[in-house]
């Protein structure tokens, strides 16, 4: 494809405020030259962040936007009331046709909710999904649902395991990518109902290379490609993910500043840690993508740096580039011309 | 009370044999004086193990079972199949009243359909939740429950709510405990329907210190004294909480060893390490307590050395103590009459 890929940026609403985008919107494009990018937010201030910066003048563009969606604010409200916001912005440029995909550190919840009654969804598509890349002893899984779709149904996970196969085949390259579903044993009669009444879907599925039930235990080891679950519990496994390495990092800090030998032991190892950290952290491969949209819109943590901005350039460029969302949709249709 | 206590240990199905429950006993029994224990299992093998060891006669007393119980086979038909099976023999003692408890490091689904269809429960208790203690920064938290009630209704969790309470104020001697609920967010519109049902009942209930809800990011810092979760969401963080810690573990042994630097460093903070890792093991606790049962059931990991065969009698005798099964039921046939 030799087009010009458009990705719109909230600048607002991370933890290390505006500059950073408009950074990371710098190298980003410099890093790829098909890329055009829209900064949302408030112009007078972006402009004077751009005026530091080296860049081509035809592929950054500011729009004005005049309000901020906060974490405190009710998701669905703000998105409808504050229409002038950095966040609803960027993502009528996708739905008027302007920009390809939507990059945003703002709340989970209006990145949701923006992404379903802004951007919208193709008919075809039941639920459109979040789906964070976990790092994984290998390659990162993708954990799909993580998003708003609590006590969805069979049908509508079997299209998610669609997506999630789509998405690692084409925007990470996984040939083939394997889809097990989060179960409380790998036995056949082992389950919730949902999860029994979902598991008879997926083997008669033959888009899909469906590889059984995964046990949590299991998810750090990178077992499967595309670790299929009911929202609740993608939230659950992804917050106590995160929790639980933080603490655990934490904590042996403390131990090893808790002696003279530790801390010199501390130093001599800190080095491997933080190859570990690296290897650890999901930034170098953007941020997680709300799947089935009319537009691809990313989120990316609150406290992200430059670095993770151009990941997610990088990765909104690779997913537009393979049509993902023209595969997503195209698939739906077919099955529901049969169906 | 100064009644005997009387504990049936269950000596097949762990990994490292009959013996580490045979010293296990030997100590346990020495440290609490109250207690008599039975072995159930091979009685010849028993006997050969406890000649080699001195210990009061009286209390330790072998009853011999001729089946075996395997990690391979399904739960219930074993049970109901094996009737001479080293833990369908040790549920039968609590069953005939001879015995007030039972310890076993046998499957987890053995010991759950054991405990349902031999042990039994008294018709006020819905369901009999599994419900180990996690380790958290501060204090370990009981999760509750685990076991294999899944698609539970919120009135069962209101009962594990107050079983999980009377556990932690009994045993453990957590004034007030603190129950909160696993959920996606802790504001009051977030949940599926299941947790939007029952935190109203929670808030209704007098008989517990209930905080509201609680993200999966917070478990691992002791937010709450009792983590209360359907089946399917709680077996989900046991076993991502017991596959994350290893694997971090593990990848910083492997950082750490992979350079020449690193592997001074390692040696240097070993001991920081190893006192963490012992805060972290919860086998100073016990095992995991099925709880509403017309006797005490506790699970210990298959891989238990003495040391957690020693922690599951201290916890035995402090459950019988306390009357925590008779606080149980007395709560629930009190609620009964109410309602």
């Amino acid at each position: 494809m030799g087009d010009i890929i458009r990705i719109a940026i909230d600048t607002f609403g991370g933890d290390n405020g505006a500059s950073v985008m408009v950074k990371g919107a710098v190298i980003g494009i410099k890093k790829n030259p098909k890329v055009k990018v829209f900064l949302t937010g408030h112009a007078k201030l972006l402009n004077k962040l751009l005026a530091n910066e080296e860049y081509d003048k035809d592929r950054i563009e500011v729009v004005d936007a005049t309000e901020e969606i906060t974490l405190d604010e009710k998701p669905v409200e703000a998105v409808k009331k504050k229409k002038d916001s950095s966040l609803v912005v960027a993502m009528n440029l996708v739905k008027e046709g302007k920009a390809d995909a939507v990059i945003s550190s703002g709340s989970s919840g209006a990145i949701l909710a923006g992404g379903l009654f802004v951007v919208g969804k193709p008919k075809c598509v039941k639920r459109a999904p979040l789906a964070p890349l976990i790092p994984t002893t290998g390659e990162p899984s993708l954990l799909i649902d993580c998003g708003a779709n609590v006590d969805a149904k069979p049908d509508v996970l079997v299209q998610f395991a669609k997506m999630g196969s789509i998405y690692m085949e084409s925007v990470l390259g996984r040939k083939n990518p394997t889809v097990g579903i989060v179960n409380i044993g790998v036995e056949s009669e082992k389950g919730n109902q949902l999860v029994k009444d979902t598991i008879p879907l997926l083997k008669e599925c033959k888009d899909i290379n469906f590889v059984g039930s995964i046990e949590s235990r299991d998810i750090p080891y990178g077992k499967v490609d595309v670790i299929l679950t009911e929202a609740f519990v993608g939230n659950v496994i992804i917050k106590l993910y995160e929790g639980l390495a933080k603490m655990i990092l934490g904590e042996m800090k403390g131990a090893i500043k808790s002696s003279a030998k530790g801390k010199i032991g501390g130093l001599l190892i800190k080095s491997s840690l933080v190859d570990m950290k690296n290897k650890f952290s999901a930034s170098n491969k953007g941020g997680a993508p709300l799947l089935g949209l009319n537009g691809l819109v990313v989120k990316i943590h609150g406290n992200s740096k430059e670095d993770e901005v151009i990941s997610a350039i990088e990765q909104c460029r690779t997913f537009i580039e393979n049509d993902v969302s023209g595969k997503i949709v195209r698939g739906f249709e077919e099955t529901d011309n049969v169906g």
